[in-house]
């Protein structure tokens, strides 16, 4: 058995963590970390829980509380995450990290976009950004796995093998993502209450969303030249699920067969790429409380336009899925492990 | 391994039957049936199975495609059910209904409520009424088991010990339900449209709802005496879920206390009933996708009544889930093989 | 042109009275106050008034602020509201006050249910309660108007005439309402976010809620002796709109056209009481944004029990469309002016 | 007064075209046209309307029963338009009509993407697109009014001037459409049913939908060059609303002041177009039940792009609000009268 702790046990990620593990096989949680809950039954705090999981929160010392972990999973807000993961490390445990303090490899760039200095640049350099389905070889010998944002995941699972195939040029690619609401968190705020979101549709951080150098980042390894996207965030009125929509001129000039002979090449063998048939195009239902990332795509005639469509829940695969997903790897289980629920419909 | 045929697979419930049985590990799913979608592939109509359902929709027939099967879910709409059954039990199949045509016992009282002449009457007289936690033992004996509806769900389960204990008398008993938009299926009309239902609310059926007789039918059961109970279904703007508010005089003058001793010596090993805590409540997002049943109560000092709110999500405990438990029952396998998973938070 | 102050402004409540008051020909607003957004531009806190209302928000200074005001409306939570509504009568201007403080009669009732010291007794002698179409008369006399609450309203006006006309008995009267969640509040809470609440549904404050006492002293000065009666409130996924659905004995054995003659008799010539006929129950769509009530009911011959539903959009009947019918009252205008658009449906 | 009929009264923008004109002191309705409920009164389909529309509805015989009709709305489906048009045409009428039928100036581009034969061509010829802002001049000397489909206006009022002054470059512009279900419509289908929308997302119609020649057809008369437009609708779970999100690159390095000049120029004497300020986008909420059409903008200095977002009702300024403001053009009102209620928040 995995011992595994969480950090950040009450927010949404940390349930959505704490309700995978518990399905999971190969799997002990060991401790449920929120300071704001501690000695709180965890299913006080989320009901579904009761009678599944019996644990108190508890406050953990890290320097005391970690002998019996094998691996953590990170899910405090950015900035905080940097001091706990570099104690881990130090402590010698396995992390997956599930803030953005570790996504970005470049120091000047997180500190811009994020506002925050980095105190574990040490640990930042170890860190395997943890898109399971690209880098599952480095994954595995991952001492630190840097999870990817909901955003930068639905992103980068359809364009990573086209940028790498050169089958998209790298210049004008437009994202226009649309999230559902728990993207945004428990922590209450005039963003994400219901009177504000239900009956209601709007962009935000237009240019400046921070998931815009995570992209960047990752589709410039792809690419191997330097690129700049426009990522445009909405939020839609649902508790669940992201649904991008891509758009690149087909400056190459090939056909929807071609492209999705690049995706077959690259996933053909990952349990949760979905890639969809001509005409078919993704629905955040198809994929909600499952890890799977479902791909849809139209080379449009009229424009000569590539437009792929990707959804995936953001609690799973763009968040608590894929770390378990990561952890798996980095203990050499099937990537699949506790994992395959089939998405709930309606 | 048990082999299993789904009647009318492409409904919600036939859809969560599917869901449920595929994460089942002693059971075979042999056919999907449906007469809309013949032989168009189950995951084009639900298209969260996409990989993990890869079965074509069949449109089968009774007098011959039974020979491999072990036990039939019918999840065909009422009247249409009688006929179906009534030729898969002379097949000497087993049979776990879905639909109202057996859970009435009076031939007369389901003909008044439903409109439709009883043309099974045979197989009625054999079959069990499938409410899992009060007739396991006749379920376990059965070959036609009539899967309650997703209200009585709601309503039985709460009431069935209390008036079997005499803890609460059998007149005055008023249920006010509340269900998702789910339960109105999948056929579509202007009841069931998003733009009629969302941000609306609306209580329908008052006095004339045809989950009333069944209802009364098991309380008057438990109660030894004739039940007539006020029943007013209303429609949610959300998906899935019942939450039913029950009140009743608190005629005997018990005490919250001693009304839990009776639910714990009814449900104590049952594991799908959760008995809340004092002041705590159930909420439907609590029970979500899963097979549970929330049970929380309140005696009100100021009016002595008793007032108990449950909770159900309507297409799991309220139809499929049920519907595997009972067939668990009827092979000797734990009840709650296969429907272990938390429920979904948020 | 009657010259109005609001206080409290930018609350959900403050917002929907300035947006029927920008629609009122005899209505000039003269302040938007609020403490939080002070020197904000009120198109800023909300934005669908951009080039409708220019005002910037102000924190008034009510010994200093009122000379040009007729009439102040005041939108503040129970307990600061007792304070500003004290010295706006000391200047001698009328009040219309939609918080608690005013509506409960009793202090010793008011301070054992709203956990806080009434300070404003002198005041409280003079309030007279708000539910329009029942003291009309009173409300064109009064300087201080305690407007009712949002679930009081929709639970009064259709059993304020059957207890006044002994048609239905006062004891065992239940009722089960059911609230969107504006009526929360926009200031942010677990209880109110967007992922908390959608998809979901649950009952709250059981025999607890703060608007018992005050239906209870309605119900009582109707029926001419005490009244106790069950309320249980449940909370929606829906950004407006109530539903109470209300459960009495049928003991005086009326028919339901006897109910409906004195409905009539009460409320044949007012402009917001919709009675709706046979077999026909309201809906929250159809009073969506409006200022009206629907009515409907039926006698269950099965039970004998009367069942009343009503509908009311929260934020416009249970709070600031009636505070400005109540306001037209206070100043001899017709009751129904600038309160007349139709309900928005879908 | 203005003596109007509407065909098609009890679709979702009939009944938005009720609401409107019942509200609209120059206005009388003389008959509300249904085949589907004739003979019922208008008030059983909407049962908002009760007590304020008591009219039943009627099949209008056009040959003999427009007598003293002064205009006409028509809101039939595509292809049945055509012939109601063309009669009421032969009568001498003015008429707006709310399909897509004479929207399209090209016979073969109509009865390609509709698949459709065109049967009033005469007709055609003669009809001025209704973009109420862009065609004022022409409108007010038309008969026939083709009033802008949904995706349309949210699209051209934003685009127009800027094609119009050069601003933008006509190549290469993305237009990434939301839109709530109502614009679906109120006939029942798998596809607008409350559980396969709710908690769901999806892009559709992809490179095909019927509103993209309509669109380049306005921007090729703007930007005096033939344009294709890259266009794609998506699905959302809320009632009403389209927010559309424009991708153009600035070629002409213009800048975000540069561009307000030219919205202020064109639409500066506008009532319902509503610039926002820098870094404020709309939002759906924002123009909610309302005529308005807000606009906010930025050009991303990284990419250079210039992004541009509007929102509109679907159902007023996309729909019936707009039919309503080119009859009071064509009718020398101000464009405004019974237009002007604010938007509804929360």
């Amino acid at each position: 058995m995995i011992k595994v702790g969480i950090l950040g046990a009450t927010g949404y990620v940390g349930a959505e963590l704490t309700r995978l593990l518990s399905q999971h096989s190969e799997v002990e949680v060991m401790f449920l970390d929120s300071r704001s809950y501690a000695s709180m039954a965890y299913s006080k705090v989320y009901s579904n829980f009761k009678n599944i999981v019996e644990d108190q929160c508890t406050s953990v010392n890290l320097e005391e509380d970690l002998e019996n972990i094998d691996v953590l999973f990170c899910a405090l807000p950015h900035g905080l995450s940097q001091k706990a993961v570099k104690k881990i490390m130090e402590k010698g445990k396995k992390v997956v990290d599930l803030s953005a303090d570790f996504r970005i490899k470049s120091v000047a760039t997180y500190e811009k976009w994020y506002g925050v200095e980095h105190e574990a640049v040490e640990a930042l350099e170890k860190a395997v950004y943890g898109l399971s389905e690209v880098y599952g070889h480095e994954i595995a010998e991952a001492d630190l796995v840097a999870n990817p944002g909901c955003y930068p995941t639905s992103v980068l699972l359809p364009l990573y093998p086209l940028l790498k195939e050169k089958i998209i040029s790298p210049d004008a690619v437009i994202i226009d993502a649309k999230s559902g609401v728990s993207g945004a968190g428990r922590t209450p705020g005039d963003g994400n209450l219901f009177a504000q979101c239900n009956e209601n549709l709007k962009a935000y951080g237009i240019g400046t969303h921070r998931h815009t150098p995570e992209i960047e980042q990752e589709l410039s390894i792809a690419a191997g030249e330097e690129i700049t996207v426009q990522f445009t965030p909405h939020l839609i009125p649902m508790t669940r699920g992201i649904l991008s929509t891509i758009y690149a001129p087909n400056k190459k000039a090939v056909n929807q067969q071609e492209i999705k002979e690049v995706y077959k090449a690259y996933y053909h063998h990952q349990p949760f790429i979905r890639l969809l048939e001509d005409n078919e195009y993704p629905q955040t239902k198809g994929v909600y409380a499952s890890n799977y990332c479902d791909i849809g795509l139209k080379i449009d005639p009229r424009t000569n336009n590539i437009i792929i469509v990707s959804a995936i829940d953001n609690l799973v695969k763009g968040a608590a899925g894929q770390a378990v997903q990561n952890m798996n790897l980095m203990f050499g289980l099937p990537q699949e492990k506790g994992l395959q629920q089939p998405p709930i419909w309606p």
